[in-house]
């Protein structure tokens, strides 16, 4: 028995995980954490008997408390979600918290010497170099939970990392793939959050279309495997079935592909060495998907990737503008406040205009974080 | 520095096996075999100075002697191959003899204890459990050259042995792939050496125009990784970039893909557990491929895949049968003998005619391969 901690447990990728622990034998929750939807924690509660859970809105703690007749102990905001983090005698911590809010935490949970499943871009797309460092000295691994890195980690296993020539992260194009800058111009909220292929959060999904989600992926790819940065590509592949490829020296590409459900790097992840199938996982047919296909992104339109490129390129606390930014410029997006095409010329503009600070603390981070936030805010939303 | 023994060293696997040595730092050539081109071999002497060359044909031996002045011993005979597959000191043995003569020099290399890359499909196919069984006794490593088999070899890195699921054997599906029995009836020579992809010897290449090339293949495989039938699929990707697949338990495919150069499997044989890049080979951009496409194979056409699962499942000295038949049928259809749909015909019909021997020894084998050989041939050969 693995003793696990689900840190955003509610969510998309925590609900899935719960899924997963709930059709294995192999894990007892000991811990889960929320923002604020009480009613389906009250429900993981009852399923799943974890010792300790987390609620990040101190009210809605409360109101938790007595929603549930349980020996659960109920803790609430951020030191309450850090302790959760940190519990003593934990073997996985899965980071499944949205935006930046997820960096301290998983700062906690490495520093508690817990190996960590991460979901949450954000943790190394603004503190990579801080996690990896971290996690270099207490000797924990860090297993990718994103279908690209997990599938890279996969493909990483079949060689020596020394003999890695390139990762390929593959790209589903979202769904205003082959659309022109112009087209983009009056694109719905709806539209956008249609996805093609994977059912995910609201914001990974805005993300997505803006091909953003890529560019935080190349970010954390290169802090996951440790690659430079031109050694990281983006291709296109629509039909989201092979998840991200790795080039080895001698011309092989080793690819993974599987059916788009979640459920599957989840259990990766929490299962590694070992593999286990999850009841409800479909195996993959490959002639009835019929044809694979690739194309290069079309940076020219999809301006998030390119900014993501420049900012990684940058590094310090650029990468943190980047993800900020474009996390406040989706929000106004979902709210109608602003278009889609505004999303990167925002995140461009708060790039142009920020005093990158190389090798921040995590103090700095955080700072130019809440700095951003409410530039922004304070620009749109008056 | 290896010492490596080629094994057929002027034939196709053969030449290119020189090429990824001529462009490494790594190998030491200290034996070399052919059947008779004493030309090619004497090129070979000369610039790679091996210490033994065996030639199988005696007056081509003695013609080779008087041919060359270094110090390189020329002996001749099967005896001569079986020396120098079993030479003292050496680190790896290249089998790339075509047909079933490359079995006892290969049992041969693995007595002498020595890791074997092995390019020569019949040396499994006839005789698949006395080289697995000789070769875990000896703790010899078998080294699939085969494209096929070394991205399964490759693939299977990636994860435990035990989790493995299912292999996927991909076919470029020949030359007449779509094409009805009808059709194929008056398809000539010269169309069926045309193979899309490889360039490749010409009984490999009508075995790839009907498919008993993959048979062999899924044959292979069963003794390379222990797996049984039912786990082995064979899928159409006309394209030839994906090698192989490997379908894990957890519903995780992950598969190999290159240009189809078969110097990258060479040197992947030579080279593991490193990877080493030889140059001329190109790197592969799947964006200009642009698609990959997959389709279940047709078997009622290409019967030649259905015989070979038959005689997997029957086993014994029915794949000899198998092997033997479809070798002899082969050099018929390029003798202009027999029609292209006459080559699983007569394969069907002496399998039907087979008594059976579970289990067989070498002799078995090899009597089995004479006795089927000679009456083929005084049936058609009159």
């Amino acid at each position: 028995m693995k003793n696990i901690v689900i840190l955003g447990s509610t969510g998309s990728i925590g609900t899935q995980t719960l899924d997963v622990v709930r059709k294995s034998n192999e894990f007892r929750v000991i811990g889960l954490t929320c923002y604020n939807n009480i009613e389906l924690m009250k429900e993981q509660i009852e399923e799943f008997k974890p010792e300790f859970v987390a609620v990040k809105d101190n009210d809605k703690a409360l109101s938790l408390k007595k929603m549930i007749n349980t020996r659960t102990e109920i803790i609430s905001g951020e030191e309450g979600i850090n302790k959760v983090a940190s519990l003593p005698n934990i073997q996985m911590v899965v980071i499944a918290i949205e935006g930046i809010a997820a960096l301290i935490p998983t700062i906690k949970a490495i520093e508690a010497g817990h190996d960590i499943a991460l979901a949450s871009k954000e943790c190394l797309v603004t503190g990579g170099h801080i996690i990896k460092r971290l996690a270099n000295e207490k000797n924990v691994n860090i297993l990718p939970v994103d279908s690209e890195h997990n599938a890279i980690y996969q493909c990483i296993q079949s060689g020596k990392k020394e003999f890695v020539n390139r990762l390929i992260i593959t790209a589903s194009g979202g769904p205003f793939r082959g659309k022109t800058v112009d087209e983009l111009k009056c694109v719905t909220v709806e539209e956008a959050l249609k996805h093609p292929n994977w059912k995910m959060g609201k914001k990974i999904t805005i993300d997505s279309a803006t091909l953003m989600n890529k560019g935080f992926e190349v970010i954390e790819a290169k802090w996951l495997f440790d690659m430079p940065i031109d050694k990281i590509e983006v291709v296109v592949h629509k039909e989201s079935i092979i998840h991200s490829m790795v080039e080895f020296i001698d011309g092989s590409i080793i690819a993974e592909m599987a059916t788009p459900d979640m459920r599957i790097p989840i259990q990766y992840a929490l299962n590694f060495p070992n593999r286990k199938y999850i009841d409800g996982v479909s195996y993959l047919d490959v002639t009835k998907i019929g044809k694979l296909s690739f194309e290069k992104p079309d940076i020219k339109t999809f301006r998030c990737l390119q900014l993501a490129y420049d900012a990684l390129k940058e590094g310090g606390t650029m990468t943190t503008v980047l993800n900020t930014a474009d996390e406040v410029a989706v929000q106004l997006f979902l709210k109608k406040i602003i278009s889609f095409n505004d999303i990167p010329y925002i995140i461009e503009k708060y790039m142009n205009n920020h005093k990158n600070i190389i090798n921040p603390e995590l103090n700095d981070i955080i700072e130019v974080d809440r700095e951003i936030r409410e530039k922004i805010k304070s620009e749109y939303m008056r």
